[in-house]
């Protein structure tokens, strides 16, 4: 077994102990991407001999007896929307073609803190937004990675690093995450700073994770939930014990709620019947349960946001090279240009609704079990899949986390999505953990 | 001297000793309401009897040894925009005569708490916004006594009550404060809740305070400071302690920036005199400074926000009797209606931009001094002035004091406004006691 097939948790442990330094690790996690990247392009910027540098001042702090870290000498990828003070970022767009941040932003910072080494940047859609890059699909080059964060989620599913962070504003990091059979949790809203990082839209932007595990998405979002006042939608309070309680058993079986969401019938068969079967093993723990009526306008209420944020926040592009600009984001842009401002506060204020009938489903239900995308990723590389089942969790700022538990007609992953109460992503963490367990008891099969 | 010559602290110190009762007090307060309310018109809802009976239950309490409050048994104002669960709560509209609110606000709930008695609602303006209600200006009836917290204002003026509150948009408590010569004082946005209070502007929307003193705005105002996470602006912090800090003598001479706000050239001569008087008994306490360009916009931003919101948050009452609002309300409503989401949150950011802004100057200054409005309260009872010189500090959620310290052509109050940055509530008050005294030192007068 190569060291580049341990779980972040793993390979940070084995450090700590001394097994074996960050090098090692970090040159097997290269030889890995020299093997698999001229089939996936996961990485626009990567450097091996920075990366090897990083881990050689872990290895010799390490040493000299200073203190280790959550993620001592693992590689992560990262997104390139997240500023490095050390590797440039460019956006996915050639608008920003060679800019070179001055400083890290915060999640950057964190992980640094935390001993990760940044391994480089990941390929990142245009501006984070529609428009592919070139990152392939790892179960099958002719297929889409996703998006927007395609790089971040195919590096860690072609084993090049064990977990990466993106970002999501509709469905970018749950659906590439289910694409690419890996893991991807986007937590709460306003849990992770995204000071530093390209702004679409405060109300919908998230950082998300990609990992090998729950227990990795658990440990590298535990280290990144640092209040940060340059994220002005944080609020002062403990980090949540995500590393702890998922690793906990539940004390009781979790319930679950099943739900079809908005878009739910234009779902592939081969999902439908996943799902079914999904929720038929779990049996007396899950419980079919309908979304009440105004959440069928959940979608509208999204675009409304995301496209006029779109249209404030990416003016500067708009305006300084919008015939560079993909004709999708041209579109979107123009579209929020014009939406009126009581529309658009009107759709904000429907967050609020939404979760308090949200509220009344996890007054019984531990978690909402509802899939990732329509389907397995599709063939093509010219989109990147529809994020329809994502937005509804997206708007509302719930915790996410989708589990490559399933498979499709094509052979291809399909992701469970598990959605919780804002504020409550350890419990959900658990009752993934719980979820990937039970299936892999049942079905025989590694979860 | 009757007992409704006291201050607020005075007279909760004075029950809490057992000198008096609230009962006693209350009375007093009464027989000065009967006095001068057919003049003043301060109150929509008042019953003596219900005043008196809250009054003789903390009576009751305090002598069966039951804690006393900060405010035990002293009468408050309530302004008709708060809701109160035992009186009638109509937002100065016809559109909602009659309406019984089930509960109580959080800061009617808070002031309760700290043994106040709900002396009665005060006249608000339409809806908070612009149309006078019936009050006079108790130092002179031909004149308005400002807006939107006209009756809360003129009720503390007369005598009525030591204490009152009332809320600010533009400038519905700095400036009439200012113009019935009171204490005003607007905390930090997002200091004090606002659940259950009329909503026009959750950006803008702020709980102020009335008194005699700035020792009594400061008491009120601390015991209303109380984290409710059913106010989304709230985050949780310690309660400032505005009464201690307002007590203390600052601990070097402050340093005040005498500003010229957007607008200055409108300002009667009086006011510009007054100011240039003030200015220069401070001395070496005082520089003039000058706001950089963008604030020079940010009266239109401010508009942009608030027709807006009221667009949005008054569609209610627009929708099922726009022909009873007033001319006024009703275009702006109508204003609001067409502004573009992107106008909107653009002027949004600015705030922060702004408020980056007034950082400098706070790095040299303790406060800001500036005058609270153009100039007197202008004659006439058919409007209630311009907030002109309260926009910019509602829109920055900076706290910010009037001070009854200067008198105009015409010998009616003029308001001396200090503003400190966000968050700095207590130095301000104690930078404003200091200056209160500073000019009675000066004047000879009592501040």
């Amino acid at each position: 077994m190569s060291l580049a097939d341990l779980t972040a948790h793993e390979a940070a442990a084995a450090i700590r102990r001394g097994e074996f330094k960050s090098v090692d690790l970090v040159e097997a996690f290269l030889a890995r991407i020299a093997e698999k990247d001229d089939a996936v392009q996961a990485w626009t910027h990567l450097d091996p001999s920075h990366a090897l540098e990083q881990a050689a001042r872990f290895d010799s702090a390490r040493d000299a007896g200073l203190p280790s870290g959550a993620l001592q000498g693992v590689p992560v990828g990262i997104k390139d929307i997240f500023d490095t003070r050390d590797l440039p970022t460019e956006n996915g767009t050639v608008l920003d073609a060679g800019r070179q941040p001055t400083e890290d932003c915060t999640a950057v910072h964190l992980l640094r803190q935390a001993g990760a080494v940044i391994m480089g940047k990941t390929v990142s859609t245009e501006l984070a937004t529609y428009a592919p890059g070139k990152t392939r699909n790892p179960h099958n080059p002719d297929h889409t990675p996703g998006g927007s964060s395609s790089g971040s989620a195919a590096a860690v599913s072609a084993g090049m690093v064990p977990l990466a962070i993106g970002s999501q504003t509709a469905g970018s990091v749950i659906r590439p995450a289910a694409f690419c059979g890996v893991y991807g949790y986007k937590p709460t809203h306003g849990l992770i700073s995204r000071h530093g990082v390209l702004v679409l839209s405060r109300i919908l932007d998230h950082v998300g994770v990609f990992g090998r595990c729950v227990a990795d998405v658990a440990l590298i979002g535990e280290v990144l939930m640092n209040f940060d006042a340059q994220d002005r939608d944080m609020k002062p309070r403990a980090r949540p014990p995500l590393v702890a309680v998922t690793a906990e058993e539940p004390p009781v079986t979790p319930q679950i709620a099943f739900v079809k969401p908005p878009g739910w019938d234009g779902a592939e068969e081969d999902t439908k019947s996943a799902f079914a079967e999904l929720a038929g093993l779990l049996g007396d723990a899950c419980d079919e349960v309908d979304l009440p009526e105004p959440f069928e306008s959940a979608l509208d209420w999204h675009g409304i946001i995301m496209h006029t944020d779109f249209a404030k926040n990416l003016a500067g592009y708009y305006e300084r090279g919008k015939d560079e600009l993909s004709d999708v984001l041209r579109g979107l842009i123009e579209e929020g240009q014009n939406i009126l401002a009581v529309d658009y506060n009107r759709a904000v204020d429907w967050i609020e609704v939404l979760n308090a009938g949200l509220a009344r489903v996890f007054e019984r239900y531990d978690a909402i079990l509802t899939p990732a995308a329509l389907g397995e990723a599709p063939a093509g590389l010219a989109k990147t899949g529809d994020p329809i089942f994502c937005k509804l969790w997206t708007l509302c700022g719930t915790p996410a986390v989708t589990l490559p538990i399933l498979e499709g007609a094509n052979g291809l992953p399909i992701g469970a999505q598990l959605v919780g109460p804002r504020g409550d992503d350890a419990r959900l963490l658990r009752t993934a953990r719980w979820l990937v367990n039970r299936v892999a008891d049942e079905g025989g099969n590694e979860g």
